[in-house]
């Protein structure tokens, strides 16, 4: 069951510190280690504490980040838990679904599981950072979890497949890590603004639709090179052009 | 969902009001309504209501009872949640066919789910009054969930089996057709040959990686659309520096 020490909870803007606790607690039930915490309100807390009942160590390896960007960093697989509907992508994950990528990832590199404040869930921009958004089904009247509750819930469908997970496969090339997605996205802003193709009045428009695309491929380090290389050689044409238009 | 309003949660000997209102709220978000309490330490309490976080009218309706016999004495299925073996008995159930039973028990009859105190669980006596056992897969060193938690994950898989999925969104663009994803990619390689991009003795290597790419991400129209446009865009500025550099 080494894969799911390459799984990480990761927690945004956890409010109530009780809740950081009993998510400690789900995670240790279902041998899952690793907790990092962006901007918890209060942590360490005695209520943190009192909640684990006994899952201490998670709380004391647990890394606290000042951004979910920081967090996911070096992870190839990014899920979001969204109770929200979006309309630009596809469905999201179910849990038996979200489990199964998350597991099959995890032999080749680190994978998070992200959750957002108590109150409001994670933001649209929060949203852009996961390529994949898992939602757990639920009462349409009633539909918000508890943070605790939701993470139970996720790692049990984790942990009940990590029994019967066949080896992963060995990938031909290693997957393209958050970090080096994001660099892809910058580039390609750059170059669209420079090809006047972004809308003026809502660039991010076009930008988070391409997101979505690029997020659902789940390119590799080897795609990646290539798609910057298409833009480097793009970005050559368009400063030819503008040197000979002003010379 | 008729079946799901045949299902009783039975809490026995509960200690932490809190635990009661986190069920209630476990038991709405999974559309689960009928919560019966054998003596329970504490009801109705603040904490109780405060962790429902607006699952009140579970609560409200919760029936007190005076011993688990009078809980479940209409039931035609009784199952009781439990971490501990008994030799003497069956394997347990695991979440998946224990939801699976009671769903297909509670169109004939009352099917109830049977929790003990936080922290002794049921009796052997209050297991004797089971006809089925439950127990949820978790971490062998660190096995005990919290009541609520325990209730949610059994609570989900019974939702989830009910049927009570959402419906899936329906995508807000028509999936693209074959022949436009093949128009794509003569353009693709068309503007990829203006760039030079793609290498003289090999031109299909690049072209077969970012086919497999494309194809992974499952563009819809809108998607084709902006990435035609993409690429428009950018022969107008190849066209514009070769226009300059052969006046």
């Amino acid at each position: 069951m080494t894969a799911l020490s390459h799984i990480r909870i990761v927690l945004v803007g956890t409010t109530h510190p009780g809740n950081i606790g009993a998510v400690a607690r789900a995670m240790h039930n279902m041998a899952l280690t690793r907790l990092y915490l962006v901007q918890p309100k209060f942590f360490p807390h005695e209520d943190a504490t009192a909640r684990a009942a006994g899952a201490d160590q998670v709380l004391r390896d647990a890394v606290v980040c000042d951004s979910l960007p920081a967090a996911i960093a070096d992870c190839t697989l990014v899920v979001g838990a969204s109770a929200r509907v979006r309309s630009i992508e596809l469905p999201p994950l179910d849990p038996h679904a979200c489990a199964g990528q998350i597991l099959a990832h995890a032999g080749n590199g680190e994978a998070a599981l992200v959750f957002g404040p108590e109150h409001s869930g994670l933001s649209n921009a929060q949203l852009d950072l996961c390529q994949q958004r898992v939602c757990i089904p639920s009462n349409p009247e009633f539909a918000s979890l508890n943070l605790a509750a939701a993470v139970q819930v996720l790692a049990y469908e984790i942990y009940r497949q990590a029994g019967a997970v066949p080896v992963a496969l060995e990938p031909p090339n290693p997957p393209a890590t958050r970090d080096e997605v994001e660099r892809l996205f910058v580039h390609l802003e750059q170059t669209l603004n420079a090809l006047d193709f972004l809308l003026p009045n809502n660039p991010q428009r076009s930008m988070r639709r391409l997101r979505a695309l690029v997020n659902r491929a789940a390119p590799d380090q080897n795609e990646i090179q290539i798609l910057r290389g298409i833009l480097s050689a793009t970005g050559r044409a368009i400063a030819a052009a503008d040197a000979k238009s002003d010379p």
